[in-house]
């Protein structure tokens, strides 16, 4: 059993899923006919199209996009000639019907997320897409969070329901070169399925993870263009496939026109630079994930505290998505730990 | 002979000199101080304050700056306590009268530079500092464009004429970690001295790349508040700050004292967001200098050449500075050869 990369990297762009979160799901379809044609035309592998929380995610607690997942997906589909339609979906803010919904609109990759140690929600909608025809890619989310041996007992199950890749997820963009090597190498040994990367850039290293990657024998990669994305944002696509072909890997995207259709097509439409900024830093550097942000400024303000102490904390203490409540239990901890010295 | 980091890095701030590009050298005397201040109380090792192509650059050629040199170092000097204040000279820009201005005012560490294949005539600049009595950095530019061999042999020389580290600069920001990490070993092998490295961002791997150099032994890094610099800029120092720290090198900097001043003090000031353009990638991808940018542009209008088709050629013919004319054959070469086929 061994995963390999063949040399060959299947380089699959997000701009219209993750990208959207720094465009508060506000894509309307000028923006998705273009992005989507030009990403066509540089031959990326997949173009993922979604809710930046997956299909379903349009909502008062995720932010509602300007147009419905169907929506999008009939306005991208019409421009795409090579590449392959990917969808986004999160067992518990997806159904199974969204899988449905996707097949009808033509989309051949969907890809299946959980957080890093919930593989086994995932068994139905896995079984589901690939019954009706799709190439599933699965995430394991948040993938800083515990060892290679767990993300290996993960990632195996998602094999045993049908997965045909599995991607290590660096969803706070927390992990160093090492943490990513070690990840890879040890999945790429365990499953008979291909591996994936998905960095994110809290500590300016998204392109750097993403090489580590494929030299450890990952296949599949994300990125989006100009790194568009929520806080830091993702790996920089054109600079990935920059990156890829100096280093002798082949990936059959057209360097020019990607970056064409970076600073064409999507840069026109931005509504900030990507930088990192102090607030993304500190997610990454103690592996926090986005979502708490908010809840922790609140929490800081409440106690007089740096909000970057109650970050460190959160990240210690591996509280994960939904707990957002237990913040304010941290905060008032740390409050009386400082006022007691 | 073996040069090693010890684990303790020393961090060196060079916004007040490469990052004065970005500012089209216009820094000003609040500018500077509130920089200095700030870099001072994160502890950084050294401030370098110069001109951006280093002390007497302030030319037609290179660009007038608001503030003499002189002028720069004496509104920087009172901001100190604890940092060393450094200066930059590139011999054949700068003068050894320089030096002794930059001595008067109370300038410790010297850093000298010269293309990496030019060590030679830094000899005389090299023995002055040091009989100056300041700590000398010496450069080796563009050093992507020679092997780790060449590299070493012109880093005795250096440390021959007397230099305390010499630096491995990668002024395209062309170098893979791959290309970083065989350069840093081999000068570590084979020098007494210590080593440091100076990365840019052009392929999006300028805090991988020290992060590298420093696990092959490197000691010395550079980095500029935000990325400040020219094109995609420099190592972002505050990120470079968070990513030693996870990785378990001490540094001394104070992480939330650097980042502060990053967002409070520097980013206010900043002209453009540093994000990587397809103009950097192109000249990190081929490997060549900004300085060719110009040239390069206004030679693709007149052969009706695309101007990275030219810049690839230029980064394969390994043109150097002060080439610039040699610009034009080749996209007249590459005109022909184009309408030939």
């Amino acid at each position: 059993m061994k995963a390999e990369n063949m040399g060959t990297i299947k380089i699959v762009d997000t701009t219209l899923r993750d990208g959207s979160h720094a465009m508060s799901h506000q894509f309307n379809e000028e923006m998705i006919s273009k992005i989507v044609k030009g990403l066509d035309e540089a031959n990326v592998y997949a173009i993922e199209v979604s809710h930046g929380d997956g299909m379903g995610g349009s909502s008062l607690q995720y932010g509602f996009s300007l147009l419905s997942d169907s929506e999008m997906l009939e306005v991208a589909k019409p421009n795409i000639e090579q590449s392959r339609l990917a969808i986004l979906l999160l067992p518990g803010i997806g159904t199974r019907d969204d899988l449905k919904i996707a097949a009808e609109h033509g989309v051949r990759m969907a890809r299946i997320a959980t957080h890093c140690t919930e593989a086994d929600i995932s068994e139905q909608h896995i079984g589901l897409a690939k019954n009706l025809g799709m190439e599933v890619a699965c995430f394991l989310m948040m993938a800083h969070m515990v060892s290679p041996e767990k993300l290996l007992e993960q990632a195996l199950l998602m094999q045993s329901y049908g997965a045909d890749v599995v991607y290590i997820v660096d969803s706070a963009g927390a992990l160093l070169p090492s943490g990513v090597k070690e990840r890879v190498k040890k999945l790429c040994e365990g499953l008979k399925i291909q591996v994936g990367f998905h960095g994110h850039n809290n500590l300016g290293l998204a392109i750097a993870n993403s090489l580590v990657a494929v030299d450890s024998g990952a296949s599949y990669i994300d990125g989006t263009l100009r790194g568009l994305g929520a806080g830091s944002g993702n790996a920089q696509i054109e600079v990935l496939v920059a990156v890829f072909e100096k280093s002798g890997y082949s990936s059959g995207v057209n360097f020019y026109s990607i970056m064409d259709t970076a600073e064409k097509v999507l840069e026109p439409f931005m509504k900030r630079p990507q930088v990192i900024k102090n607030d993304s830093l500190m997610l990454g550097y103690a592996g926090v994930y986005s979502s708490f942000l908010l809840h922790t400024l609140r929490a800081a303000q409440k106690y007089q505290l740096d909000p970057r102490d109650i970050i460190v904390e959160i990240g210690k203490q591996k509280i994960v998505g939904g707990q957002e409540d237990i913040i304010i239990n941290v905060a008032y901890d740390l409050y009386k730990k400082m006022n007691k010295k």
